[in-house]
């Protein structure tokens, strides 16, 4: 272990971000999260940049070493740190977890981000074609992560890990979005989800019941919660 | 070690087929290799749907485990022989590893593919515009990358490993197809490739002379040569 501590870069509400949040706390590492505030550009300023060129958070400090991208740091974690292993105990666990976290990155974030992010940023209305074009893909891949989730309680296997905590943070936003007042104007088939993907439902609520999940929750979003 | 050789179903051609190849020749691990024609539709026939519902290459065969997936397959091979270990020896060195391979398929890998297709599919003429469009991307890419080939032997650190042999085949891809005739009609500007990109450049030469490159190599790029 370092003296300084592990410092985590981070934007309210980023999943790629609570990619990672989610597996300090699964693995119990302490950190300090280092919030920078979207809205003000903090993640584009000279500091920030230093860090990571591309502006993109998460970014993890440890010590010297600095790592970006979301499944890189989870990897660095998982080295640094094995004593809760994520990404499988066995050759075969280890490629069931990547390969459900590979085809969540190659076939389902883009249709679910293309469906999602209009509400996030109120451009439903000009993004409107954009969203029905997507709305397809994203119902065969739900389709096929549900098949998964109602076999087992994680989706790779019988314990929770990196796969969880790679996929769970996108299907939140997604629901999110699909909450959003524009989202009536659409017809997603999303909610109640319950209903809709009952597998993937239950799954989201065993990830919600891990211990240190509250602490990963995107503060702006209890917030709005609010109004 | 299982009685039944490692298999690899694979189509020629295909750069995340061949990611695996390179694996399994830096690895030194021996395995039969599967390939499907892709042009009688073999990989979306029953038998290979029934290892990789998805129909798409490559999939490992290890006895009763049955990887989909590049990256999946990777850490799979790299659990089951670490003898050679290719995704880092170091917490430090496996988050730089899995930062390479997660840069490029998040940035490099779309525009890449996006200039590439169309010349090897001859459908440069349709495809125009979107050729055009993806060019400048491409090169603040690939800018980036010379950045980091230049300042060492291999992509991330001083062995090669599993970013080398994850990003090579799309750079290869991407040279294969801008040395077509019809690539000459638009201003791709990557050729000559060693004086646009020297770092680059003097990196695929050294995977090309990795122990047992020519063996990954696509079988029907061969031929077409010699037309």
């Amino acid at each position: 272990m370092t003296s300084v501590p592990l410092e985590l870069f981070w934007i309210s509400g980023s999943p790629y971000s609570w990619r990672v949040m989610l597996t300090l706390e699964l693995k119990q590492i302490p950190y300090t999260a280092r919030l920078l505030e979207a809205s003000k550009g903090e993640h584009k300023k000279p500091g920030f940049l230093a860090l990571n060129p591309r502006g993109k958070v998460p970014v993890l400090r440890d010590g010297e070493v600095v790592v970006g991208e979301s499944l890189a740091i989870m990897q660095y974690l998982e080295r640094k740190h094995p004593a809760t292993p994520m990404f499988g105990r066995t050759p075969r666990e280890a490629g069931a977890v990547a390969r459900v976290i590979s085809e969540f990155d190659a076939y389902l974030r883009a249709p679910l981000l293309r469906v999602s992010t209009p509400f996030l940023f109120r451009k439903s209305g000009e993004k409107a074609d954009e969203i029905r074009a997507a709305i397809p893909e994203l119902h065969d891949e739900l389709e096929k992560l549900e098949e998964a989730a109602a076999h087992s309680s994680w989706l790779a296997g019988n314990e929770s890990g990196a796969a969880d905590a790679a996929v769970y943070p996108f299907l939140k936003l997604l629901l999110r979005a699909a909450a959003k007042p524009e989202a009536a104007a659409f017809d997603l088939a999303l909610l109640p989800f319950e209903k809709r993907y009952p597998g993937l439902a239950a799954w989201m609520e065993r990830v919600e019941g891990l211990a240190g999940y509250d602490r990963t929750y995107p503060p702006h979003w209890r917030e709005l919660a609010v109004v």
